[in-house]
């Protein structure tokens, strides 16, 4: 994959937003079809790209397990895998669409793609390792490291890692080593990324190099200090929560920000949406501002943790004007999109509708 | 209290250390009792002072209790009291001494203070309220408030809290009215300041309006992203902790840094030591910058919770010139202070022993 090759980040049309480390956008614009080709997927990293080669490869299992083992390449592909659709979103997708601006990449619409994902289920490797009782988490660590710029920080430099409940790690964690159908590219994780369904890609772990079983809460930067939002109970404190399942959206591609539309003429209006673990039951679009909304038509393909396409036959105004398009996803849950956007949400889960204003001629 | 006053915070010989939000340092070089004077314990603020008649105040008590209910000063006051004497730190103090700097409030050696205190055991509250089983946790919360600058920050105004464990709440946090015998002054909380013995004085919320139990850990701003560390497990993996116990440390009073000291002449070293609920069981002051080390002499008031004062009689050496002075503490869990310090301390618990460097003339 030319784009997320670090030596080359500046080709085959995705956006650079950070090139040290690399931090590349899908055009959105782009969508067109269920499946993101890996060519046009989003690249996040917070570390420069870890360079792996498979024969060197080690996957760690240890902590509360009462045979840790490793596994390398061969022996993990050896294993028996699944393949599984799954949407991963950065949490701070949309960010560029914040007003005040805030600090963090300033992603567009396309921190977020869709993917097969080939591998083996972490649940099989935790069977093998026999998870002790008592265990209540799995860290995930990366090979990417480096130091972090301001307090609170530990000390020297970290690994990437997050941690998911053992629950969860049991239910449909991967560990994936194919994307799409081929061989993971270094950008996307090679030899092996953990892929968490439903969930914030930044609990995806890429480089996986370490499977750590453990018995009490795991506060590690990226969970506690970074990728965290605040949470308000009765009591209206506000105490700090780790980002984990994905939260309710829908996107446009087209037509994108600014884009010069023809005055008085049939436009397909299309995108995707996608809700975590529950089912998109409707998009609707507004072509005015929000005043009013008309259903679009949504994609067969609908499945848990997997984005679903929609398009909506719009029919452009007669008169010239900037006008604003909206779209916004109601889920199985009964959640729909709304204006307003929480200030405990910090720079992530920006999860409000957001406004395309395109320019009728 | 004049210094206290955030009107006149310049008065009484405490250094000021900021004047909004108000922070006040002891000058450590004029200890010279167990019980440090109201006039010259330190003050730390976080926001503006709160202005708060006794008539108005209310402590409210709720969460996970069978029977909330508040409490007006005269009631608060009517109940049956005790004194403790407790020594508080910031968890900061010391700060001055790091090298390269750091954020936060430069303090020297007088962020710290010994009182006795008298107030209204929380058990005693918390007993009156009946508190639910599977409650975990006491949250304290202080009527000062305001915004915080920096994300990841909650939206909006928050107020000072922090949470400590059901179990210590019911052992021996007091919820204070008196300092030293005298009504507490505005900038020690008034009217109602708690006192988490043996913690950083961050826990010993002050301005108290609301106690609230709880059955989820509390992750406010000020114990999961302020006053927090970094603590390594077996797998060398940082996980966030809070800010707790007090360390392990001995402080120098005199001779203080930069202080000429007349050559080969008696002089008294002295000074304070303190390690949280455990005993200082020994201090040794090294002249010849950690080469040898001496025994103190320990003061007779020994208890936890407490510092403990020391002296030690020194000969200034014959020649002049510049000598380091150092004191080490070992307290009745065995632990000594080092020379190292880790990283992962970030900014606060500076644990490490410090050296005082003189001028001999």
């Amino acid at each position: 994959m030319k784009s997320g090759d670090k030596n080359n980040p500046t080709s085959n049309g995705l956006i650079v937003r950070e090139q040290e480390p690399l931090n590349l956008e899908m055009p959105f614009a782009d969508l067109n079809s269920f499946q993101t080709p890996n060519e046009l997927f989003y690249v996040r990293c917070h570390f420069p790209i870890p360079e792996i080669a498979a024969a060197d490869w080690r996957l760690k299992i240890e902590g509360e397990v009462e045979e840790p083992f490793e596994l390398d390449y061969a022996a993990l592909r050896a294993m028996e895998s699944r393949t599984v659709a799954a949407t991963l979103e950065c949490a701070g997708n949309n960010r560029d669409f914040l007003e005040p601006k805030v600090k963090g990449v300033q992603w567009g619409l396309g921190a977020v793609g869709n993917a097969s994902w080939t591998g083996v289920p972490l649940s099989a490797v935790l069977d093998r390792a026999k998870v002790k009782p008592g265990a209540i988490e799995v860290i995930l660590e990366g090979a990417d490291e480096g130091e972090i710029a301001n307090p609170p920080k530990p000390g020297g430099r970290i690994r990437f890692a997050r941690s998911v409940p053992l629950s969860k790690a049991r239910q449909d964690v991967l560990l994936a080593h194919e994307m799409n159908g081929e061989i993971l590219s270094p950008s996307h994780g090679f030899p092996v990324r953990a892929i968490v369904p439903g969930w914030y890609a930044v609990a995806s772990i890429k480089w996986l190099r370490r499977i750590i079983v453990t018995s009490r809460p795991f506060a590690g930067y990226y969970q506690s200090i970074d990728y965290t939002f605040w949470e308000r109970t009765a009591d209206d404190l506000p105490t700090l929560k780790s980002l984990t399942e994905q939260l309710l959206k829908a996107e446009i591609a087209r037509p994108e920000r600014g884009e010069v539309v023809p005055a008085n003429t049939p436009y397909r209006v299309h995108g995707a949406a996608w809700a975590g673990d529950a089912e998109i039951t409707k998009v609707e679009i507004s072509t005015d501002a929000g005043a009013t909304w008309n259903p679009a038509r949504l994609g067969d393909d609908s499945m848990p943790n997997a984005w679903r396409l929609w398009e909506f036959d719009w029919r452009t105004p007669a008169t010239s004007g900037p006008q604003t398009l909206m779209a916004r996803a109601t889920d199985s849950r009964g959640r729909t999109q709304s204006f307003e956007r929480s200030p405990d949400a910090g720079t992530y889960m920006i999860t409000h509708i957001l406004p395309i204003v395109v320019e009728v001629r």
